[in-house]
């Protein structure tokens, strides 16, 4: 197969790369990369990516890797293919895409990362949730949230009409925070709630919660 | 004038924005905010960026923030404009492009943003550096660094053959650190040590420059 991600199916950056190859409707081969085993460190996994981080990307030739760029490769490459309108031709209409989707680099996940690892991922390897850390950056989220809250009032998706890139990359941070008590933050919030609601509803985002359920044990 | 950026010529988002105004040969208009006397949190400022920090950008009616979404819409709206090579047609030549801005925002920007405060901007405002603080991110930047090291050493620029927007991001942050004691870990880096000599030497950073003189009294 020509396209393949190479990771763990518990890394959002990960998952993030998987809901576009399914909104593309594109085949792709999972490679498991064990990191308990510390494999992200060893020489094979950092000729995919230098900075030791899951995922690995490979389209034939091609090696890629950080997220979201891979994300942007994919609706570039394969314009064509799937979903058509995770990016969009008419620059007025890309602008405020690029820009939600830096929000989210910038703003959105340096607030929830931490969330995620101390609500979403220490309760499952069976290590303490550290409150300080969660209050420190639930403190951090809100702010972020009334802006996104101000713009999904304006429009349905953060980029405008439709479900694009600048959507589908909070995906795997928010499908994670609403089953924690930080879903209070996102419920408390009319515009961002259905929009949360909308994102994970998504066909694609079955299929790779399906594909992390497949190889979760 | 269509194109108006809005904030100061002493932050390094805005002079990225100009550096891709002048790379693409494109008029502009400079709207000085003045961010001592907090106009960056203020209603009218708000309007163009609701997170309250410069740059502003305005194309006629479309409002956008956020430096890197800035520049990706510049090269894609004004496509046939000025340095046309940017941005890259064929995905293929593109996906290391995407691969190196995020590079840029992910591990470069974190790791230099104290230093160009500390080391660029404290010293012009009268305050004092922290040397713990310039300790500890210089030992972030070393490894990430030797990454470039790699791989400015199999290409001539981070994107590929030629100057794109994963350069240009990139021209701020090295600017002001050339001229402080963190040189040294450039200059220990031969291929890394080119590069930056290249990238502030093009015509368009030159313009920036004299922008950023012609504003500073
Ligand atoms: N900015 C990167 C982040 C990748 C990342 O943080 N991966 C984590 C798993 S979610 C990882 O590999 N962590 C191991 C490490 O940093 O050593 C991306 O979006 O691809
Ligand atoms: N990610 C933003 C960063 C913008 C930014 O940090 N701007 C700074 C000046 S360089 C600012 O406005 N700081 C004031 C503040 O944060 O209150 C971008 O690239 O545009």
């Amino acid at each position: 197969m020509a396209i393949k991600v190479h990771g763990s199916v518990f890394s959002g950056a990960v998952l993030r790369v998987f809901a576009c190859l399914y909104e593309k409707e594109l085949e792709s081969e999972y490679v498991p990369i064990n990191m308990g085993a510390g494999e992200h460190k060893k020489e094979s996994f950092l000729a995919l990516n230098p900075f030791g981080q899951v995922p690995g990307f490979e389209d034939g030739d091609l090696k890629l890797f950080e997220s979201r760029a891979i994300v942007q490769y994919i609706a570039h490459a394969y314009a064509k293919k799937g979903n058509q309108q995770l990016t969009l031709q008419d620059p007025k209409k890309m602008g405020p895409v690029y820009v939600w989707m830096e929000v989210e680099a910038q703003k959105f996940d340096p607030a929830t990362t931490k969330l995620v690892f101390e609500l979403g991922i220490k309760p499952v390897l069976g290590m303490k949730t550290d409150d300080a850390v969660v209050e420190e950056y639930e403190a951090k989220l809100g702010p972020v949230l009334d802006v996104y809250e101000a713009r999904l009032s304006q429009s349905k998706y953060l980029g405008g009409d439709c479900f694009t890139l600048a959507d589908l990359n909070h995906t795997p941070a928010i499908n994670y925070l609403m089953g924690t008590r930080i879903k209070k933050l996102f419920d408390a919030r009319p515009h961002v709630s259905a929009w949360c609601a909308d994102i994970v509803a998504r066909p694609a985002w079955a299929k790779v919660l399906a594909l992390q359920k497949q190889h979760s044990h």
